[in-house]
């Protein structure tokens, strides 16, 4: 049997902790542990799941051991371990990967670093044999995810040719939402492009791409609206085609009562989603237009879980895995990935 | 000095008041009365500015005439009036419609009514003299109406070949925020293209626009995003031209401040507006970006305050004023309507 | 092996799903089916998990059928159960019990059917006994709930003389939060006492209580702020003591990060509970204050799930199990119900 | 014909604005001119009102010079003042206070600031004659006015034994909405009682009233919710007359569709109100419960203006003026406070 990877995760946050769900799911791989300097209810809790902590920063060290158990310093953890991945806030990216090149591990980092960072960005479906044996990688934002998968899907149908789209973000995240919102105004961002046209270029350089995004008043989920210009008249049908031969593209329905964000987020509890996460883009097939050579198109995006499953498969391709199919299988099926949340079906076996 | 017009509105509700208020302080027309079916804080108001209510239905009128005084019913307002306002909910317009044929009445319909209705459908900046004489018109919905006047400065100005916008609207009017709203969401329209588009080419028939519409989590305000196919190559500087050229647009800078929906609502109260309305499209300056032949740019719309200047050169229309241009001008210098809402100059002169 | 109670769940929404889920994980019951009539996607995803579907109404049957395999009609659910937990909507209990009546099953009514329906109102902790082996209970509304559970806690340890309540409601559900919200505004109750205080006598004759309510803009879980004067004069300890001998009370603190109602609900997605319910009252156990003999206390109630344990009991207790806190205890242990969420021993045990 | 009181307000900001506005509709002041640090569209608003600006600090002087005239610094402004009302942010207080007592010049505080700095506590009704040429006094802050004015009434009518209120806050205000707010949560303030009952103290030192204070998820205007417990039993109609007997106290009613908070802001934008300002206490009439000795009601305090006429009222009392009923009969005048929003005597009377 295969030595499993070991992973540590530096950041215990919103994406760190989904990470750790995600990485204690795969089976060929081991969670050694998570560093952060809080010790608030978060980390309690994962003490609670039998995750060994570590602390960031020496001097945070007295008061995080006086609430938590630690294991040891971030130094510690990075001694044992294959990959970590970086969830710090964005920023201190540069000094924490001087300090993993210092432990010889590989690192994964977040949208919220630059691309110039690692040099290489990461979406699964677009690029991981590009990633496969590097030292570094930048999974890319939740936004760029998103853009990139279904521009992707287009682009491997041979019917994108410029795409132009609106994205309505989500105003702070859920748990931080009792300080840092905004209410009853919408606020658009101060330039177009908005920066997630351009970093998805970082994973496919001849997108033609610009999008414009402004904050709207909710906590959870991106909506985009997309215009696009195709190749050549196509039918909806070829469009429905090319988006579901891309993994971790949903098509849901209005017909089925799935008529807004919100209810995306209650099936993904109807379904049993840990943290009522959605990994998938959710993209209403009944909403999507096709006039001529024009495509017009709407999704919903978590926040919070799309970048999971590509951290992943980030954390195989460093770590020599060279199989993009087999890798996505692997993490699609341990995380229960659908391409159509109301087969049920392949519900059914999942739920088993 | 020549007769005023007498005018009456039917129908005492988000823009009905504001009509009122409008036509309230134009030199050349007269309130005769205003009728409604309800009685609430919302007529009691009126009654203490001093505007004689109606009853729009003999079976309301005991109830209606038990909490305020009643002038008569709406057959007794239209008995002395040249034009009427019909601002009543979607729908009932054709019944209304007949009423007003009966008594020989010029009628004004909003939005909510379809364009088949009257034949006839009102921007005044595009298309105004179409509309001098008639019997009816009406004046398209906020959505369209900033639709229309920011597309016809493009067109004026030979820049417009095609229009893509993606509408974020508001959720619900504040006065019935309290049980019609939508929380922690984004509720995209069912069909693409949403109505606006469409309608919009009731003003201006050769428009080449899309228009995808949603509901935002926020109460006051439309936000349209727009990504625009010119004629041919452009400056930042010629396009800003074209909209300084288009009166009821007013340029805003988020280097002012004014960085989201709630800045232009607070900038409305800081200029002394009553009921803060912003009868203006109010489009960011300083996000409008031009690449090459494609224009992108970013606006707020009042809904409820909009249309009330068309509203106003409607019925000058109607009522067979022919210059367009004399009647825009009348209405927003009664109004205080500007191009720059912090030219302090024109400012000034207009709080004397 | 005793035979397995046969539970049938009418009302297949917001409380019917997450009974339907509690159901299934008791060892002493089973879910035979769930009616409806709705088949979107709600329903997709209860087929998803295996639970037979029955349709509520015979002329819904060929639309439901149509989308969703049908295990028949009501009636022939009815046939084969021991129990009906009727979760419809409010207000058609008494035909719904006249039904369950002709087929000899035994009723569970909630919050929103009138105490009269059933003469019998329910909170395992104040009054399981007297349910034990009747036909029918109702379970009282969320707010209610959560209002019995902390006062019984203080009029078990003799310390209550009389409460006075300030609930502040959530909006709307969060699934519905698309239709049905309130924006920018409190909503006060028409009438004081609202009715939660009234309700809670139905369970404890005898209470001291008055109620205040009001709906927030918020969408999930309520908050309640209490004035309560005790029997004597108190240490904060004494009171802390008598919340934390009370089951399905759980002391959640500030201090731990929890500072307001959104911290509680990450709080469960980090602990893993299923759709992130909390099935406790999360009382603040360092802004609870007591002086000479007043106390002042608030709490989190989760009014989608708050109720669900009880449902759990009152089957027990309707089907003869005479044990209360045999049956609160198992219940408890098979949905993780906690008294302290940060007790790292009892979670890691509940997590494996 | 006396000199006209002159007047400089420090802090141009929510509170700054409204009392510059108020100060000018005063004929026995003048407004000399407004300082602040900003130089946003808010100060060119107040430019084109004609308002002279002034600089509050010597190193921003440039940048605010280069986008507004100034007409000088701070201590140009106090050279020639007799009283600075001042409304920079909390905190800065002392220090500012020794600044403008070397330029000799009375000065009025907010509720943000302590109430040791300056010894003595404001609102008008309820302790106006023991600031009567003081040289400095804090005007308290809207909560704290709302609850002094509503339980001053029940102590002026010998009905208020003791009070425990729930104030219900709102998350921020608007204008600052695009940053700052809480969403889908509500957050309990840390300490019980918070801090308005015993801000209440410093007005009326003998009140026995605890308060306890959250955030709510709404952006404008407070509702607090009352429990009293009267000195005897007392009728609905003594209690409806102690609260119309007080000044700033205004009575709303349901039946009016009065329902809810956002209800009260159309009321004002309805009646014409300056920025939509609500300088009363709306209370509910019909909310209003008394059981025995208990009363039960609430209200909703406009946060950005209720403390508008207390300003002016200390203004006149640091400047002499002895009649605490003269003054706040001008004050309200000017302002058009009403006792009953719905007269539409009253009304009418107002408009001309």
């Amino acid at each position: 049997m295969p030595k499993k990877v070991r992973v540590a995760i530096n950041g215990y946050g919103v994406i760190g902790k989904r990470i750790a769900d995600a990485v204690r799911v795969q089976p060929d791989m081991e969670l050694v542990g998570v560093s952060d300097v809080i010790s608030d209810y978060r980390v309690t809790a994962a003490v609670g799941m039998g995750i060994p902590i570590y602390c960031s920063s020496e001097d945070k060290a007295p008061e995080m051991g006086a609430r938590v158990p630690l294991a040891g310093g971030l130094h510690d953890l990075l001694h044992g371990v294959d990959v970590v991945v970086d969830c710090t806030p964005a920023g201190i990216g540069a000094a924490n990967l001087a300090h993993y090149r210092e432990h010889g591990v590989k690192a994964i980092f977040q949208g919220g670093e630059k691309h110039s960072l690692t040099g290489h960005s990461f979406v699964a479906s677009a690029n991981y044999s590009t990633a496969v044996g590097r030292d570094t990688t930048r999974v890319v934002s939740c936004n760029t995810t998103a853009t990139v998968r279904t521009l992707s899907a287009l682009k491997e149908a041979e019917l994108l040719s410029r795409a132009r789209g609106v994205l309505i973000r989500r105003a702070t995240d859920p748990w931080e939402s009792d300080h840092s919102g905004i209410m009853n105004t919408v606020v658009p961002e101060a330039r177009i492009p908005s920066h997630q046209g351009p970093d998805a270029q970082t994973v496919i350089p001849d997108l033609d791409v610009v999008t414009i995004a402004a904050k709207g008043s909710h906590v959870q989920n991106h909506a985009h609206f997309w215009t696009v210009e195709l190749t050549r008249e196509a039918s909806t049908e070829e469009v429905l085609a090319a988006f579901r031969a891309m993994p971790r593209i949903a098509l849901v329905r209005r017909s089925d009562g799935i008529v807004a964000l919100n209810s995306t987020q209650e099936l993904m509890r109807d379904i049993g989603r840990r943290r009522g996460d959605m990994y998938e883009v959710a993209l209403w097939a009944d909403i999507l237009t096709v006039k001529g050579n024009e495509l017009f198109y709407t999704y919903t995006v978590d926040n919070q879980a799309v970048v999971i499953p590509e951290n992943i498969d980030a954390i195989r391709a460093l770590t020599g895995e060279s199989s993009a199919v087999g890798s996505m299988r692997l993490t699609d099926q341990t995380l229960g990935v659908r391409q159509d949340f109301l087969d049920t079906a392949s519900h059914e076996s999942q739920e088993q």
